[in-house]
C-alpha cells in the first residue's frame, strides 16, 4: 500500500519540531514507523545546495523571482527523487514544509504574482500534494521572538513583520480553502498544541480508515 | 542613450567565441568601445553557482524541470544585476546565449511542455528581449566534433545526436519567426563565417541608424 505525505506549515518558531515529534508518536501507535521525513528547501543533494543560495546568498541581491524559481527547482527534485519513491515503498513521508509555504512567503510575504505562482504549481507538480497539512497558526510577532531565542536569523528570516503579517494572511486564506489542510492553534501552551495535533491526527486517520489499530 | 544588447546563439561548436570577436572589431568601426560580456547560464554570483550545480551535479539526477528552473533563475539574476544597468549606462552588452537557448535546449532537445516554456519566459522576462540574436546554424555532428576538442564534455553536452537535432530544429523554427534575429551559416569557413558576420552587423547598425560613423 501506497503512503500518505503529511506537511507541516506555518511561521518560524510556530513549533514544527514538536509537531513532528507529536505526529511520529500517533503512528507509532498505529504501527506505522517507516518513515522518511524531508524539508524543504532541501532533502537531496542539489536541493540542499539550492537551500543554502537561498537563504544565505549574500554576494549579490536575490530577485524575488530567483528565489522563487530555485524553491521549485528544490521542490521538484526532493519530490521526484525522495518523496514519489518512498510513497511507492509504502512508506510515510513527513515534511517541514512544502508548496503552501512558497504560496504564502513568496505569494503572500513578497507579493509575488498570482497567476505565476497558480501556473508554476500546476506546471512543475501538477497532481502531486500532500495528503494532509498541518498549520501551525501562530502571530508573526511571537513566532519570531520564539525564532530569535534560535539564533541568527537567514536572508528570508530577516524579512520585517508586515511581511510575516501577509505571509500569515495567505496561509490562513489557503488552509482555509483546503479540505485536506487542517489549522492548529500554535499559541496555546506547548502541552495543548501537541495533544492538539495527535488527536487530529488520530481523527484524520481514523476517518479516512488509513490503516487498522494495531 | 541606452546600450543595445546582441545575442550569439547556437550549438556547442558554431563558433560563438570567433563570432564574438568579429563583433567586438565590427563595433569598434562605429567608435563603440563600452562593452559589458556575459554568458548564460551565469554572469553574477549567484548564476555562475546555479551554472554549476546546472553542468556539474553528480550526486543525483537532475530533473529537467529543475534545470530549466534554475536556468531561470541564474537568468533573471544577471538580466536585473548585470544586463539592465549596463544598458541603462549606455554600454553595449554581447551576450553568450540567452532566453532562444532554453527555448531550443530544454524545448526541443528536452521537450519540456511548450506551454511552461512561453509561460516562464512571459512571467520571468516580461518584455525584455534582445536588440540583435545571431543564430549559428551549424550540423550538430560538425558542431560536437568541434567541441569535443576543447576538452570534457559537462552533463548537457553529454546528449545523444538526436537532442542536438531536436535542438537545432527548435532554432531554426524559432528565429524565421524572429524579426530581431539572424541566421549565419556556420559551417563555412571561419574567414567567411567572420565576414558573414561583420557584413549583417553592419547592415543592422546601419539599417537600425543605432550609430554614425565615428
Amino acid at each position: 500500500m501506497k503512503g500518505k505525505f503529511i506537511v507541516l506549515e506555518g511561521l518560524e518558531g510556530a513549533g514544527k519540531t514538536t509537531a513532528q515529534q507529536a505526529i511520529v508518536n500517533v503512528l507509532a501507535e498505529y504501527g506505522i514507523k517507516d518513515l522518511v521525513f524531508t524539508r524543504e528547501p532541501g532533502g537531496t543533494p542539489l536541493a540542499e545546495k539550492l537551500r543554502h543560495l537561498i537563504k544565505h546568498e549574500v554576494e549579490e541581491p536575490v530577485c524575488d523571482k530567483a528565489e522563487l524559481l530555485m524553491l521549485y527547482a528544490a521542490r521538484i527534485q526532493l519530490v521526484e527523487n525522495v518523496i514519489k519513491p518512498a510513497l511507492l515503498s509504502g512508506k510515510w513521508v513527513i515534511g517541514d514544509r512544502h508548496d503552501l509555504s512558497s504560496q504564502a512567503y513568496q505569494g503572500g510575504g513578497r507579493q509575488l504574482d498570482q497567476q505565476l505562482l497558480t501556473h508554476l504549481k500546476q506546471a512543475i507538480l501538477a497532481d502531486f500534494k500532500p495528503d494532509l497539512t498541518l498549520y501551525l497558526d501562530i502571530d508573526p510577532a511571537i513566532g519570531l521572538a520564539r525564532a530569535k531565542t534560535r539564533g541568527k536569523l537567514d536572508r528570508i528570516e530577516q524579512q520585517q513583520l508586515d511581511f510575516f503579517q501577509r505571509t500569515r494572511n495567505r496561509y490562513l486564506q489557503l488552509v482555509q480553502q483546503d479540505p485536506k489542510a487542517l489549522i492548529i492553534n500554535a499559541e496555546q501552551p506547548l502541552e495543548k498544541v501537541r495533544d492538539d495535533i495527535k488527536q487530529q491526527i488520530r481523527h484524520w486517520i481514523e476517518n479516512e480508515q488509513l490503516v487498522s489499530l494495531a
